[in-house]
């Protein structure tokens, strides 16, 4: 089951749709095409409202057509009902598109819009955000995994063109299409892993784990909190990660399931250093100012991290959409903040899941010169 | 100006929305929440319809609230108000997430979705579609051109991500990200250009004329219709066309204008022949079978220009997205009806304004063996 939602809009001469007799015109007009799409309509409320009216129908099924007519021009049509999943669409796709072209020639607009039927309560969301808040209709063809866990919502999904995608809290993390994520992220082929200790804050899809072991590192400790998350990657995205998050442990890594915190201030009472530390964790929060939880909890990892890392250290992380400037300008404040004083280098790199292109960042030591500034 | 709607929708334990006082219940509760977030709201309507009701209240500013209640546990809610492009939103990004943590927390939701707001009617529209319907909202921030041709319309608009995008007729063109298109179209490194004569049907961008002209070609022919699109694009997506739509015709090339066909049945009577043919007109239609006029021109169109093409020469052409498999299948049983028998390969590259995987063919005579089959 879901509810199928269809939004047209469209501009006329304000002249038009100014008083109430020309809305009634108007709204005569599309009515007799309406009445073409959506069998059995009839008119179940007229409103005059601030600036306009809005005319209200009801149809075959509980179809409800909502008409509303704005003074300055524009009207926009909310045609919505219920379908059950074996059911075909009320309109079909076809439909649509004549509804389109009837309306836009009949009612002489300038302008008209019809979008993509929505879909609401279906058994998966299609509908994911990009990091500005832009609206995603993903190819998600089914769902392989959803629970909640003690921290957040865990989903595996299914995408035509990515495969499966883990989904935490409706935000989409990583697919099986997104090795240049974890290769951005790590700098595969500037930085060198061989023979180094290096600690992965989160982690959870276990991609990163598994990509830096093939580079022959001394010791990798990996802190993740969400045993859910691991077991759902690990059942369903092997491709990604293989056999680290059922191993658990080998020769040269562990994965500790607790809070990330737990570990570091360990390493930091024992005044342990590590080559590498990967923040792989939350992204920077989008807000116009640095403050609020996500934002204090990321600086104190950050100020945490500096502490169990060596002179010649690195820490890298991915930032946020590209597009997300102000975000990313406050983080690099917050950095510059550090002490001691660090300097850092992004990259940038389109990942296939989020559909947009993200930043990421190599921070370090302003006193050493490894040679990269 | 722009209208704006929210749309939010949650499921609810059935058995609390199946009668009419449970769904008054239900309404009651989600309206105290409502309130504190649209100023003045009244009922103006509550209307019983198959399967539910629809309750429709109006608040400031002639902001329109239909919250539609589904026995089967469903609730959309559809927030709509207008907004001069100058003032701040009713509900801004932040009461947004208040307002669905809320109805989330008061409501003892299953599952609740908030969509990103819709902008509808807006100056510019962010809203453009996948091959296979999909909704996609870019990140378009402005208009640099909007003109009804005699053929269709033809918008430059710029994308923060993408740069400068030719929009033809709603759906989008080329970039000035694309250049990974025009290159798996012409299969650059793969293909020797050099000295070859080179037919393009369409191209009115002008990209491919410009990076077929810098392998050093004996002569192309553009034959382009729409002296529109050259105009819109020489002025605004110099980067991905250079000054080819500018000069017109120069020691190795010329653009015609006119339709493609008069050129093609004029070589074809001087039986004339060329290496390359690119078929860079309209995309493959989407439909489940290959009927309709535009499978009648495509199919024309391939029939003659296999005809201009010499034994050795290759058809190289844009076919649709990925996931649009059947109409894919189609056209490569299309191709199978040819005669003489022709062969292919496919190419696949994600197209950074199509936001999708895009798939290319290469077609060339079966009875000659040119070593890449």
């Amino acid at each position: 089951m879901s509810v199928q939602t269809l939004l047209l809009d469209f501009s006329v001469d304000p002249a038009r749709v100014g008083d109430e007799s020309g809305q009634k015109t108007v709204f005569g007009q599309l009515e007799t095409i309406l009445k073409e799409y959506v069998p059995n309509l009839i008119l179940a409320a007229d409103i005059n409202i601030d600036g306009g009216s809005l005319k209200l129908l009801t149809g075959k099924k509980g179809t409800t057509v909502s008409v509303r007519m704005f003074d300055r021009g524009l009207v926009t049509v909310n045609i919505e009902y219920y379908k059950e999943d074996t059911e075909e669409p009320l309109i079909s796709f076809k439909c649509c598109k004549q509804l389109e072209s009837s309306v836009k020639l009949s009612m002489d607009c300038d302008r008209l819009k019809l979008m993509p039927t929505i879909k609401r309560g279906y058994k998966y969301d299609v509908y994911l955000t990009s990091s500005d808040e832009r609206l995603l209709e993903y190819d998600i063809d089914g769902v392989l995994f959803d629970e909640q866990s003690t921290f957040q919502r865990v989903q595996i999904v299914h995408s035509k063109s990515l495969g499966n995608m883990l989904v935490l809290d409706d935000l989409q993390n990583i697919s099986e299409a997104d090795l240049i994520y974890t290769e951005t992220l790590m700098q595969r082929g500037r930085e060198s892993y061989e023979g180094k200790e290096i600690v992965i804050l989160g982690g959870g899809d276990g991609a990163l784990l598994y990509e830096l072991l093939k580079e022959k590192p001394k010791f990798v400790w990996m802190l993740e909190i969400d045993e859910m998350v691991m077991r759902a990657c690990d059942t369903h995205l092997r491709s990604i990660c293989g056999d680290v998050l059922e191993r658990r442990k080998g020769d040269n890594y562990e994965i500790i399931v607790e809070d990330c915190m737990v570990t570091v201030n360990k390493f930091i009472k024992e005044n342990r250093k590590v080559d590498y530390i990967f923040g792989d964790l939350t992204d920077i929060p989008i807000s116009e100012s640095a403050c609020g939880e996500l934002w204090e909890f990321m600086i104190t990892i950050l100020h945490a991290s500096f502490q169990i890392l060596k002179p010649t250290g690195k820490f890298m992380t991915h930032g946020n959409g590209a597009t997300s400037r102000k975000s990313l300008e406050l983080y690099e404040q917050e950095l510059e903040k550090l002490k001691p004083p660090v300097r850092f280098t992004k990259s940038k790199a389109f990942v296939p899941s989020f559909l947009e292109d993200w930043i990421f960042y190599q921070i370090s030591f302003k006193s050493t010169d490894n040679g990269d500034a």
